[in-house]
């Protein structure tokens, strides 16, 4: 595929960043590029573009296209007539820098060395991921944006990127997002890190790359998901006598868990999980904003903004969307808040997107 | 130390079980013993005998004594008139049979091999704990028991001990325990025993025996402890450059969870902690009952109990107590149910051992 320009903005494609591309703890990359796919048709003056960001392990797939027939992980919220209506807004979903689904991460080739980044990737930053989606916005020539989303990661880099360009939008929707992770947060994510580390520093045969990415994701999905949905869908029937598992036990929770992780141990890059979960724990939006303007007094321009939580949310609780909402209205932004209930906590958003509709298609009808 | 008899009550001894000792599932133990300590002085005719199950990870000591003046698990909840009064009471803590503190279990010598059990060890079970306690309670010649109370693994243990032996004691306190695990607790729990048993079937340098235990800890930690006190309690702060952790970051919070696995490293058999989890796992209520009386009436004798649970307890959720109290006020003992509010999440009742006092010291001295 070529590049993209302003002339040419298909319904997928690359788009170069400057290079070097310097990211904001003083790294550099060469000939580093972002992926983007995008659902509906941008207006002539391309004012009707919505900048989705994504989750950790999401790709820029979020709806199928006619060159990818494949379902998106937003399949049911992206179309004509749904919360993100295709027949009005073209929405635009960037792959995020440092993730592996075509845009440069630590999975991609180093121009220099021929080789993979791996740990030779520079540190990763949330407005490093906000910075490179605007650079592609401002390459496929849109000067104003509708409305920017995202979620939990995607949450990050939407306030991120307020902090960054305050003007670019009128709208953000920030859904099960945080102004900084909580302690049980990094807590959480900094063990999966370590095993993954530890295996990626050097992997041996009992502890494979494999193995290690594998017990990571089961420590994140035990973070993402609701127990009391764990309680509903599984029974305590296991196999007997076990298979061998090396905990000794065989319940259908463990299968789960183990087809998820192994699943995800295919499709997802170990370096790029363990950067882009870094970047999450590294981000506070209160350090960013006395970075760029000197002082506690947050500037996030004008407009309104959608805040949306979950109540059964372990991972980025509603206590974490209370504080960015109070933050954006403290800022004179037009706040709404919705809390919401959901046993597939975190996971809600992609697990029960119609819970969302209402609210994203009320904030976006305005 | 010698064995302990009737005549001979000790504030702490070695029992011996009858031997061979024959476990649940078909297993056999040659030469098994218990180790038990008791705080406050049985009366004459034995009949002021608490009987106290532990959690997992605790041994018998949970009061300091003349044998042994280090602080126990239970400190300010055992003494004159505390929660369990030494004026009145008798309290006796008997190791788990499978623990590592006196107690057989997977890391004694096995008379036969003369080598570690280790995996060797047969399949333990919740109600081995509780049939193991009972023969030394015997041993001590102890005829009736005022009262059986536990925690967590030893709630459950609480429950089996009464199930099997209905009559041994009018009272009994089942604190945050349930009668079987929940999903979200399987999962959890497997995940450490699979981290930690590939590292005891073959440890290599990268994933050590110490390295997997700990790894396994700090899932545990994250399932016990509530996210709110994590919150509280620690600060965003990081060493920079960062110190080499595997994770790439260095937060207060994982330094704290380093140094509480890399203690419980030094202290617990792996084997021992690997057989408790998975006793967990397979505790059944109503699977027990069943097998004991070939039907689904629940057979719990007569008496009163109190039942107390967390509402931030993730890991023996309140829905768990209030199944607990349900069962038991079904089957017609008289039941109190006891909802608390902490922070602290599964571990309230080590850390705000207050909490728990008024219940159950109303509850024991009527």
């Amino acid at each position: 595929m070529n590049s993209v320009s302003p002339q040419n903005f298909p319904v997928q494609g690359f788009i170069p960043l400057p290079s070097p591309w310097v990211l904001q703890d003083g790294g550099e990359l060469l000939g580093a590029q972002v992926f983007y796919e995008r659902f509906g048709e941008p207006s002539p003056s391309k004012d009707n573009v919505i900048l989705l960001f994504t989750g950790l392990s999401a790709s820029a797939h979020a709806h199928s296209h006619p060159l990818n027939s494949a379902r998106g992980w937003w399949e049911e919220m992206i179309g004509p007539n749904l919360a993100l209506d295709t027949t009005r807004f073209c929405v635009l979903v960037i792959n995020s820098l440092g993730s592996c689904f075509g845009s440069t991460g630590p999975g991609s080739i180093a121009p220099t060395s021929g080789e993979k980044y791996g740990f030779g990737f520079p540190t990763l930053r949330i407005e490093d991921i906000a910075r490179a989606a605007q650079a592609a916005v401002s390459t496929l020539g849109i000067e104003q944006l509708y409305a920017t989303i995202g979620m939990s990661l995607g949450g990050m880099s939407v306030l991120a990127h307020r902090l960054l360009y305050p003007s670019a939008s009128q709208r953000l929707v920030c859904i099960s997002g945080a102004l900084a992770a909580s302690s049980y947060a990094v807590a959480t994510r900094s063990l999966q890190r370590e095993i993954l580390g530890r295996a990626l520093q050097k992997p041996q045969d009992d502890l494979s790359i494999q193995q290690a990415i594998k017990w990571a994701r089961k420590i994140g999905i035990l973070s993402y998901i609701g127990a009391d949905l764990l309680e509903k869908r599984f029974h305590r029937d296991q196999n007997e006598p076990y298979s061998g598992n090396a905990s000794g036990t065989d319940f259908e929770v463990e299968g789960w868990l183990e087809h998820l992780a192994t699943r995800f141990s295919t499709q997802f890059d170990p370096y790029s999980y363990w950067t882009l979960s870094r970047a999450m724990d590294l981000f506070s939006f209160s350090e960013l904003n006395r970075r760029l303007y000197g002082n506690d007094s947050v500037q996030v321009g004008q407009g309104k903004a959608l805040v949306i939580g979950v109540h059964e949310d372990l991972l980025f609780p509603l206590q974490s969307q209370a504080e960015v909402a109070a933050t954006l209205r403290q800022a004179k932004l037009q706040v709404q808040f919705e809390q919401l209930h959901s046993a597939y906590g975190h996971d809600a958003f992609l697990a029960e997107r119609r819970l969302f509709e209402p609210s994203l298609q009320g904030f976006l009808a305005t």
